[in-house]
């Protein structure tokens, strides 16, 4: 099928190559003329413009936006509800917050344009081939329409749609909810190694446990990686940003009377990670030195 | 090689599949004569007591100890340290906590028979098939001897030679620690997604996570199977026992002063899921009664 690609990042670049290698034609837009160029090697042809972009397909246009969550995709989904026309597509297969894509299907919606929240995981390289999509969208007869994009592109098995618009992006924010909470737990297990009595080789370990344990899985593969290049990780600070999707999750949790404690500790240990010291140790610090003359750290 | 397999519960009789299966003869004792028939039937050669299995064995002997941890074991492993020679050798495939494998290394190594703790993963279909095994023990040259049984009934890559005794299963309760973190994270997000204002289908969900997702893995592969059984779980009460492995593991990290909250809370969820009542609740609820006037839940 023929449908532009908005962003080309590395989500974006990757998947464009992926549509191009099934048998897709790609017209893409960023704003990058580096970004554009790689996909005009990629075998995409490339546009000045998203306005230009969606003039080179035919009706009904299908739009893939691949843009950072909230101000790029908010705004060029407000662009796209003004110049595309009645069943013409607008997927949105970034990481935005699904209160947001229910925004963005009442807008579309208004305008007889259809709408799809699309979960993309699977990292660049599931982008790039044998990705994973958990697709909402309120049209289903659309999805079928589409649905010949996401075979070629997705692991066999690898997309499912989800029913109702911003199921898809919700499934996937519980899906980044899941994943902080087995990173954390990963990491807690090397990190009681790390301080052991007996040596391990870590990417040993990572190694051993990918290969038949009952933790295996792709968490491990790039944890064996992870290690296979810097054994210690010592070239990385252990600071651990997050790009929402673990919030919303316990947002989410915390909305519906949920208990997710360990959705909760994951996403509290990543700001813990941010700051070098807390205000929180300081008053602790403080109140045992007032009852007991604990002894305090001076800071400098 | 030829070996004997003490103990034939879920995972020493598939143990004793798959030692036969990769051409080890296996030499069977358990209590249970429901569980030697079934030793008999797969082909090992079966004994009424520890002594006859041990006797039947030529210098060095190898045992496979493959038993409940605590007395079981430890009583096992007393009684071969009383009817095995110098340089025969003991291994202790069971969740023995390390230190209880540390005393059985010292009691054996100080009559010369050599010890290896061999942490066991991959559930019961592994130690049927392509298993998983952490070998610790302090005599690389007796490893090397036993090395060839594990190569035939691990998965390729499935074993590791973890050095010192104890470093066995050190390894394998860690990766059950982190387990525990990985499954309650799952089970999180699956309980989000059932309050959500979305309809998911179980099943279809963790299928989908498993082709392709950041999230795949093994656990996900058993999320998927039990929702095929029972797309809600309907039939299973939310009670999640432990077996004294994620204890350790949180024990160790408060020895080491390592936090790991994932796998904390993890452990303290399952305990919360043994009480259908809790006394913290009683508690706080009077609490909230006694400063606030807000109204508690009657027991009756």
């Amino acid at each position: 099928m023929k449908l532009a690609m908005i962003g080309l990042g590395k989500m974006g670049i990757n998947l464009t190559e992926n549509l191009i290698r099934n048998g897709n034609k790609v017209v893409a837009f960023d704003l990058s003329d580096g970004a554009r160029n790689d996909a005009s090697t990629l075998g995409a042809q490339v546009k000045d413009s998203l306005q230009e972009a969606v003039e080179t397909l035919s009706a009904p246009r299908i739009v893939w936006v691949m843009l950072p969550a909230g101000d790029p995709t908010n705004q060029t989904i407000d662009t796209l509800s003004e110049i595309l026309d009645e069943n013409d597509i607008v997927i949105d297969g970034g990481n935005s917050f699904y209160k947001d894509s229910l925004q963005h299907n009442k807008i579309l919606t208004a305008k007889n344009i259809k709408f799809f929240d699309v979960g993309t995981s699977g990292g660049m390289s599931g982008a790039n081939r044998d990705g994973n999509f958990m697709i909402g969208g309120d049209d289903e007869k659309a999805f079928e329409y589409i649905e010949p994009i996401f075979k070629g592109i997705a692991q066999t098995d690898g997309y499912l749609y989800t029913g109702k618009a911003g199921s898809g992006h919700y499934l996937k924010m519980v899906h980044n909810g899941i994943e902080y909470g087995m990173m954390q737990a990963i990491a807690e297990g090397f990190d009681v190694l790390e301080h052991s009595q007996f040596y391990y080789d870590n990417e040993a370990v990572a190694n051993v446990w990918e290969h038949g344990s009952v933790i295996r899985g792709w968490l491990m593969e790039l944890t064996q990686s992870a290690f296979s290049k810097d054994p210690k990780l010592d070239e990385i600070k252990g600071v651990m940003h997050s790009s929402g999707e673990g919030k919303w999750t316990l947002d989410e949790a915390l909305k519906l009377q949920v208990p997710t404690p360990v959705i909760a500790a994951s996403l509290m240990m990543r700001y813990r990670s941010l700051e070098d010291d807390t205000f929180t140790g300081k008053v602790v610090a403080a109140l045992r030195n007032e009852f007991g003359g604990h002894a305090v750290d001076s800071k400098n």
